[in-house]
């Protein structure tokens, strides 16, 4: 891995750019499906499910029959770990409740916030080699706690006509309402518009490819919202001689192995401890499945020796991380002086992946600088929080000149009537 | 006002459909001048706001002494009035803060979210004959209560090159810390890529006409994060024979006062209740002073009769009002079954302009429908909230196998080996 030392803060921008990637517009072809899909809905999902997935769909609905058969195809070790992860992730999440607080801001005045669930949300699933069943514990759990009344699951086919088999058993032990046998831009454009068979939806989480991304984006423009914009994952290690160089490198390598685009960042004091970082990177490397994807992201990676705790957490702030792993014995003043970043990992023992999968923090988290402004996908995701206001007589006497003066002052004479009719009615 | 007596389901859509307006598209104009500022920064926004606001601006900053000369030129009265409302938001914000609460989600294994402002909020405050000074305290509040270190605020200069004195003054009062006068798009460009005086933020806030509509869409793609879309301003009031119909159409006309693209409708299961309703508006109308704009905006709106609860409430949540008012006796089934509004205003006491100015709650929030999706403004919009994570040695045991299952079954093999390496060092 490339080391680089000291760095002046005047190169700190160059040196964390993100790794572009060739960003055609991809608006002519997500406009060209939306407009099939308003017009020819289902019949038009089945046409670019055969154009772009080469296969033939019939049901565009996974039929109950279908999810029930595979529940015999799943190991019982990996059903327990699933069971595992859906626990750790429904007791975070459900800690995420907001109570109803009413505030009493002037005698008379009462104001409270209450969520409720968005009603009906559409949950994208790639395809591809890795089925991400453990994606779908990550926005169904929450929609689930935050009584969302439909949660509409898109995953597009294999070859066979299928959708595999874990993402079905998931989907169906998270309590999903409908599982939609279509993937990529006719997906998300399902989800937009509605079709006979799939409904409409008011939000979109999770990822995909650049097509599926793209018409997210596009469906801003129809009223719905989406989770997050999208980017590469990527991680930011910083870690001093108490940490294990082994473990660092296999976190490293843990998120390298995403994709070529991937980036990961280490960060030490030691330049020693970097180098150890580099050899053992190298080693375990060539042990890895995913070895030429994840030496393309170890390319785009590297090693950074700073002098000073301020320097370095000012590089991490600038960076804004997905995923931050901090393993040195001073945590506290890292702890206390973290503005951006999507997740932080403390201390030997918590690699990243345990929040890929199981400790109980979402997964869906703000990558390519959004954490700056950005959350990651939490029960706030999944609600809407709305504002109750009742006002009693007393309530108005007290800040019903208040409102006139101010209605008044900015010309609008309508909203200071709605007052004094009332004031007046007390006399 | 025009009375839809019992409408079929199948006609709601119809019938709830907002009043549409030509949506040119603008991204061209945005574009150019996006480009421009990019280029040539502060010479960029001078040359904008001469040619769109007709004014030439030296200082694009406005100075600490032109601020503290405003001071005597807001009367007492208006100070108190403003004094008043900045109490009640802060009140009511600030008991939005959440407190940190560890989860141990397995034994060993530790999770919480921390709330952090966003670093850097940009808002906007619209010129023109009404000076938005409440919208100042509405944006400026809750981000100082959320720690957001740096809020930039943009209002375009008037024909003398000033920004209206209240504005200012709010402004200083709120601890906005930095004042620009430029408007339109240029600010927002401003805001988005920074200039020589102005600083780029994370996230725009605020009102505006079309051109600034789309200049904040367009901020997006450049990974800035922005409060909503925006849409003509609504207010839905259900009412039945225990509201004053003289209340119900002095707050129809406070939100038709808004602009001519406005919407109010007004639900009842009483004929005779909105018969006065409508009488009472023509009566009150004659004496506004936006007669004009107000009698547009009554045009577009409708008095619905509708039979029973459940359709009411169906009908509610179908059109997702920015506003909604509740006059009813049995309001609880209301309040209960409520899923898709802004903010709701309860009994013959709470007029929605209180919501506007003074009451506390915020009066950002989602227009056209979006109230399906999106919550207003609150202290959530001002930060991020990060999860961490802490696993002991006894945590990760409780984990790791589930971690280990769950990636090899995703094809993940260097996410299973980040936890195998930590699982073999403890044996």
């Amino acid at each position: 891995m490339k080391l680089i030392k000291k760095p002046a803060k005047k190169d700190w921008k160059q040196l964390l750019r993100r790794p572009t990637f060739a960003s055609e517009s991809l608006d002519s072809i997500v406009n060209e499906v939306f407009a099939d899909i308003q017009i020819n809905g289902d019949k038009a999902l089945k046409k670019y499910t055969e154009k772009f997935d080469k296969v033939t769909i019939d049901n565009l609905i996974v039929p109950i029959g279908e999810i029930e058969s595979v529940e015999n195809k799943i190991s019982d070790k990996l059903k327990n770990a699933i069971q595992l992860a859906k626990n750790n992730i429904e007791s975070f999440h459900s800690s995420q409740q907001i109570e109803r607080k009413v505030i009493i801001t002037s005698p008379g005045v009462e104001c409270w916030q209450e969520s409720r669930g968005i009603e009906k949300v559409g949950i994208y699933i790639p395809g591809g080699s890795a089925p991400l069943f453990s994606t779908v514990l990550m926005l169904a759990i929450p929609a689930k706690i935050a009584g969302c009344k439909e949660i509409i699951l898109c995953s597009p086919p294999n070859k066979n006509g299928l959708i595999d088999p874990t993402i079905l058993y998931t989907a169906k032990l998270v309590g999903v309402t409908q599982i939609c046998k279509v993937g990529g831009i006719q997906a998300i454009g399902a989800l937009t518009f509605g079709t006979e068979s799939i409904p409409k939806v008011n939000k979109i989480f999770g990822p995909g490819n650049q097509y599926v991304t793209a018409a997210k984006q596009q469906s801003l423009s129809y009223g719905l919202a989406i989770d997050m914009p999208a980017g590469p994952s990527e991680l930011l290690v910083l870690a001093d001689e108490s940490a294990n160089a082994n473990f660092v490198a296999s976190d490293l390598l843990s998120q390298a192995e995403h994709g070529a685009d991937s980036q990961v960042i280490c960060i030490s004091r030691s330049e020693k401890f970097l180098k150890e970082v580099s050899l053992e990177v190298e080693t375990q490397l060539k042990e890895l499945s995913r070895k030429n994807i994840t030496a393309s992201a170890i390319e785009n990676s590297k090693l950074i020796l700073l002098e000073n705790d301020q320097d370095i957490i000012d590089m991490i702030n600038e960076y804004a991380p997905e995923h931050f792993i901090l393993v040195v014995e001073n945590e506290e003043f890292y702890l206390k002086e973290i503005v951006n970043a999507g997740s932080v990992f403390i201390g030997n023992y918590t690699p990243e992946s345990a929040g890929d999968y199981a400790s109980g923090t979402n997964h869906t988290l703000p990558t390519n600088g959004f954490a700056k402004a950005y959350s990651g996908v939490n029960l706030d995701s999944f609600v809407k929080k709305i504002t109750f206001q009742k006002i009693s007589k007393k309530g108005i006497k007290n800040i019903g000149n208040a409102i006139e003066i101010m209605a008044d002052a900015e010309g609008l004479q309508a909203h200071k009537n709605a007052v004094s009719l009332r004031l007046k009615s007390l006399n």
